[in-house]
C-alpha cells in the first residue's frame, strides 16, 4: 500500500484558534517534537504577513530539523504586480526551504469579487505565482483555496485552476474545504470526478471541523488518489478547528492499515497529543479519540464484567497502541475487584483478599460517603494507595492557613492569605495576595515551597472546578473541587471536598502538589 | 421527504460520562428541556440499575411531558429466567411509558463468552423479552448491541437476532456501534445489506465516538433506511461519547435538508447545547460545529476583509440559523432579535429599534464578555430588565463585607464573615459564622435584613452550583455562581461572576434575594 504524507499546519492554521498565541520558542518546541515524531512537513507560518514567522525559518537555517520538511506558507502574487516583484513569493522563496505552500482562488466567485480580477488574469496568477517559485528552485505544494465551493459553483473553472497550477510545474495540488461545510459524500463525489480528469499528478486534503466531519472528509478520499492528508495536532485551528492529525493517525493505522512515516512512534500518540496542548495552553479534551484521558475509561457496571471477558466489546483497539491506557472509573468501587484491578492498572500489586486490601477499600467507601469521588481525581487515587504502599515522608506539613476577602466601601476587593508550613525541617510563614481567596493560598503555598522544589514552577493548574454536593443545603453544603494540573509530560487531577470551599480547595492543591513531587522523586519505570 | 426520528439518551449514556453526576432534579430539568425543544424520544435512564430512575419515572406520571415520549433503558431478561420474572423487564414495564427500549446481544462471540448461552438460547431470550413487554402493552425499540462487530464475525446470526426481534413485535430496531470502532463506509455498507435481507420494519443508528466519527456513522446510513438517529446532547457518553445529537440537527436540517420535529427551533441550538452543559457542570467547547462560541469567529485578518464580501467564504451557514452569531475575535454579539423575543416572554414590551433595546442589549453584551450567561439564570435576566423598565428603588445598598477563613493548628476551621448595609435609611452592621464563607456571608446577609424583610424567612436556597471559567488560568480563573431559590410557590435563578469566589457567591445571592423581594412588591398579575 502507498504511503501517505502527514503534512501538519499546527503552526499556521493551528495557531489561528481563539486562544492560541505561540511564543517563537513555543514554534520552535513543536516543529522539534513534530519532527522527531516523524511527521513528513510541518508548515511553520505565513513569513510575509507575521514577522515572527520569519525568525522561526532562520532559526532552522542553522538548525536544520532531522526528518521533516519544513514548509512556509503564502498566497498567490497580487493582481497588481508580477510575480518575480511580489514581496509575499520572494519572502518564501529566502525561507531556506525546500518545499513552499501557496494558496490561489478556485471560486470564480471569489476571484470577481475578493480578488476582482477576471477568471483568466486568475490563472495567470495562479501559473506565474508558481514559475517564479519554480525558478527558485522550489517544490510548490499548491492549496486550491474553497475548492469544493468553487467546483460546486462552476466546475469547469475550478479544474482550470487545478490545471494551471499542475501546468506551471505545482508538486502537489491541495483540495481545500475552507469553510467546513461540505459533507464527506460530496467530498468524494467530487475528488473521483476530478481524478477521472485529471489521472496526472498527486493530490492531497486540507478540511475545516465546521461539521464535525474534517477527519472524515480527509479519509474518505485517499482512496480516491489524495495521499497527502493536512492537519494540526488535537484539531486546532479557527472557528470549529482542522482535520485532527492524531485521530486521523490512528484511523489510518489501525482501522485502514495505511503506512505513515511515524508509524513506529504511534505509541507516542497520547503524549504528543499532551504535550502540544500543554504548549499551546489549552485543556486537553477527555473525550478525545485515542487519546483523550477518558478514551478507554470504563464506568458501567455492566460494562468491566463484560470487558474482562472479551475487551473487544469495547475497545475497538488496544489502547497501548498509542500509548493510551485501560481505565476502571473509580465512583464504580463497589465491589473489592474492582479495586484491585483498578491498583494492577496503577501498577499495585493488591491482593484481593490481603488485610491492605481491605483496608484501603473501607477508607474508599468511607470517603466516597463523606462525598469524595476519585472518578475524576486519579491523581488522589494515586496518592491513597503510594501513601499505603510506599510510606514515603511527607514533602511538608501544613500548620495552618488563613484567608481573607474583604470588600471596602471603596468597592475595592482586597483576597490574602496566610500560610504555614514545616518543609525539611524548615519553617515556613507566608503572605500572599491572589485574585481571589484560592489563588491567594495557591500562591502562598508555592512560594512556601519553591526553594525547597524547584521542579514545582514547571506545573500549572489547568482546570478547577467546583461541584456542590447536597445541593438543597443551598450555601452550607458540601463542596467537591477538583483540580487538574499539567507539566510537560502528563495531566493528573486530584480531589477535595469540604463544607468549606477554601478547605476543599487546599486539600485539591496540597494532593496536587504532592503528586507531582512524588512522580519526580521516582525513578522512571 | 420522510421525517426524521431523534431520540436523546444524555440521561442515560450521556450520563456514563466521566465526571457527569445528575441529580434527579437535574434530569428532570433537562427532560423538561428537551420536550420543549421538540425532541422526540427521552430515554430517561435504567431504572432496574439505579433506583434513581425509577423515581425519575414516578415523577413524570405525575407531570406528563408535553411532546416528547419518555422511554426507560434495560436489557433483555437473564438466561436464568423466564421473561415474566424477569424483575428488569418488570420494572420497565412499570414505568408507565407507552415505549420501552432493550438491547440484546447480536454477536455470536458475546453471547457465548458474556451471557453463556447458546446462540439458540439468545434468539429465545430476545422473542420472549420483547413479547413480554408488547403484552403489557408496550412498544419495545430494540438495541443490538455490538451489531457491526457481530455482523462482521457472523453475518447471518447478526441477522437472526434482528430478524427474531422483529417476529417478536420490536417497533424499531436500533444498530449500535458498542465500542465505537466502526468506519462510515463500512456502516454504509452493512446497512445497505440489511436492507436488501429485511426490507420491512423501521431501523435506527446508536453510534459511538471513538473515532470521532458517531455523528457522521450516523447521518451516511440515513438514506438506506434508518428514520431514527440515538445520541447525546454535545456528544456526552462513555470513553469518547455519543453521537452529537446537536451538531446532527445542524447537519440533517441545513446541510442535508432533511425534516426533524424540533426545526422550529433550533434557532434555540445553541442555548440548548449551552443549558445541558451548564447543568451537567462540563465546559462548553468553544470549538463545537454550530453551537461553539468559536464556531463562527473571525481571527485571520485576510478573512475578515473576504468576509464581508462574501460571509459564505468562511461561513457555511447563516450562524442565526442555529442561535449562534458571527464574532470577529474580541467582541460578543448577541442578538437583538432574540433578546426582544426574550423580553417578551417576561412580559415586557421592547421594541427592536428602540434606544432602550439598544442600551439594554449592550449591558447583556458587556456582561456575557465578563463571563456572565444568562440562560441558566433567568432570574437575573429578568431583572436586569426590571431594573430597566421599573426603575423601582433598592431595598437595600451593601457598603462592604469581610469573610475569613481560618485553619488553626489545632486544625479547628473557622468561617466568619462581617457586613455592613444601609437598609430603609438604617445603617446595619452584622457578623455572623457559618459552615463555609458563603454560607457566613449568606447568614450574615440574611440577618441584616431580616427585621425590614421578614418574608425573606420563606425564602431558601435550592441549589447553588460554581462554574469556573478560563479554567486554564488555574486558581485565578474567573468563577461563576448560580443559585437557585425557591419559595412556596416558585423557584428562580440567579447568576454572579467574579474572580473571587466569595464576591460571585455574594452577587448571586444579592441579586436571588432582590428578585424575592420584588416579585413580593408587585401587584399580582
Amino acid at each position: 500500500m502507498k504511503k501517505l504524507i502527514i503534512y501538519d499546519t499546527t503552526l499556521r492554521d493551528g495557531a489561528q484558534t481563539e486562544g492560541i498565541s505561540y511564543s517563537l520558542q513555543d514554534k520552535i518546541n513543536i516543529a522539534s517534537r513534530l519532527d522527531s515524531f516523524g511527521i513528513d512537513f510541518i508548515e511553520g507560518g505565513w513569513p510575509y504577513s507575521n514577522p515572527k514567522d520569519t525568525e522561526f525559518f532562520n532559526y532552522f537555517k542553522k538548525h536544520p530539523l532531522k526528518n521533516a520538511k519544513l514548509v512556509p506558507f503564502g498566497s498567490t502574487a497580487h493582481p497588481a504586480r508580477p510575480a518575480h516583484q511580489d514581496k509575499n513569493l520572494i519572502s518564501l522563496a529566502r525561507c531556506g526551504t525546500e518545499y513552499v505552500t501557496i494558496f490561489g482562488k478556485t471560486w470564480d466567485l471569489q476571484v470577481k469579487e475578493v480578488l476582482r480580477v477576471s477568471p483568466q488574469d486568475n490563472l495567470k496568477i495562479i501559473s506565474g505565482s508558481i514559475k517564479f517559485l519554480r525558478s527558485q528552485g522550489k517544490k510548490v505544494f499548491y492549496d486550491a483555496e474553497h475548492f469544493f465551493d468553487g467546483y460546486k459553483n462552476n466546475a469547469e473553472y475550478a479544474i482550470k485552476t487545478v490545471s494551471a497550477a499542475i501546468l506551471a510545474g505545482a508538486q502537489l495540488i491541495i483540495f481545500c474545504d475552507t469553510n467546513g461545510g461540505t459533507l464527506p459524500w460530496e467530498i468524494k463525489k467530487i475528488v473521483q470526478e476530478i481524478r477521472e480528469i485529471i489521472s496526472f499528478g498527486d493530490f492531497g486534503i486540507h478540511c475545516h471541523n465546521d461539521l464535525g466531519m474534517a477527519v472524515v472528509n480527509s479519509l474518505i478520499c485517499i482512496e480516491d488518489g489524495c495521499s497527502h492528508i493536512q492537519g494540526t495536532i488535537n484539531g486546532y485551528g479557527e472557528r470549529c478547528g482542522n482535520t485532527d492529525i492524531v485521530t486521523a493517525l490512528g484511523v489510518l493505522k489501525f482501522k485502514m492499515g495505511h503506512t505513515v512515516s511515524c508509524e513506529k512512534n504511534l505509541t507516542q500518540l497520547t503524549e504528543l497529543s499532551h504535550y502540544v496542548s500543554e504548549i499551546s495552553n489549552m485543556i486537553h479534551r477527555d473525550a478525545s479519540p485515542f487519546v483523550g484521558r477518558s478514551a478507554f475509561a470504563h464506568k458501567g457496571g455492566v460494562h468491566i464484567d463484560a470487558m474482562l471477558k472479551n475487551p473487544l466489546a469495547y475497545e475497538h483497539i488496544a489502547p497501548e497502541l498509542v500509548g493510551n491506557h485501560r481505565r476502571f472509573v473509580v465512583s464504580e468501587l463497589a465491589g473489592k475487584s474492582s479495586l484491585v484491578l483498578k491498583a494492577k492498572e496503577l501498577t499495585f500489586d493488591l491482593d484481593k483478599k490481603s488485610a491492605r486490601a481491605k483496608k484501603i477499600h473501607k477508607l474508599i467507601q468511607d470517603l466516597e460517603n463523606q462525598g469524595y469521588q476519585f472518578e475524576a481525581a486519579e491523581g488522589s487515587f494515586k496518592l491513597l494507595l503510594e501513601r499505603e504502599f510506599r510510606k514515603y515522608k511527607k514533602f511538608f506539613e501544613l500548620l495552618g492557613f488563613r484567608v481573607t476577602v474583604e470588600k471596602r466601601e471603596n468597592n475595592e476587593l482586597i483576597s490574602e492569605a496566610t500560610i504555614k508550613l514545616k518543609v525539611k525541617g524548615a519553617l515556613r510563614h507566608i503572605a500572599s495576595e491572589g485574585d481571589g481567596p484560592v489563588n491567594a493560598l495557591d500562591s502562598a503555598l508555592r512560594r512556601a515551597l519553591a526553594d525547597f522544589y524547584p521542579a514545582l514552577a514547571k506545573m500549572r493548574l489547568s482546570d478547577f472546578k467546583v461541584r456542590v454536593l447536597d445541593a438543597v443545603e443551598g450555601t452550607a453544603a458540601k463542596v467537591r473541587v477538583l483540580i487538574e494540573s499539567q507539566d510537560e509530560k502528563e495531566s493528573w487531577t486530584t480531589v477535595g471536598v469540604s463544607e468549606n470551599v477554601i478547605e476543599a480547595s487546599y486539600n485539591a492543591l496540597a494532593d496536587s502538589i504532592e503528586y507531582k513531587l512524588l512522580k519526580d522523586s521516582k525513578p522512571r519505570a
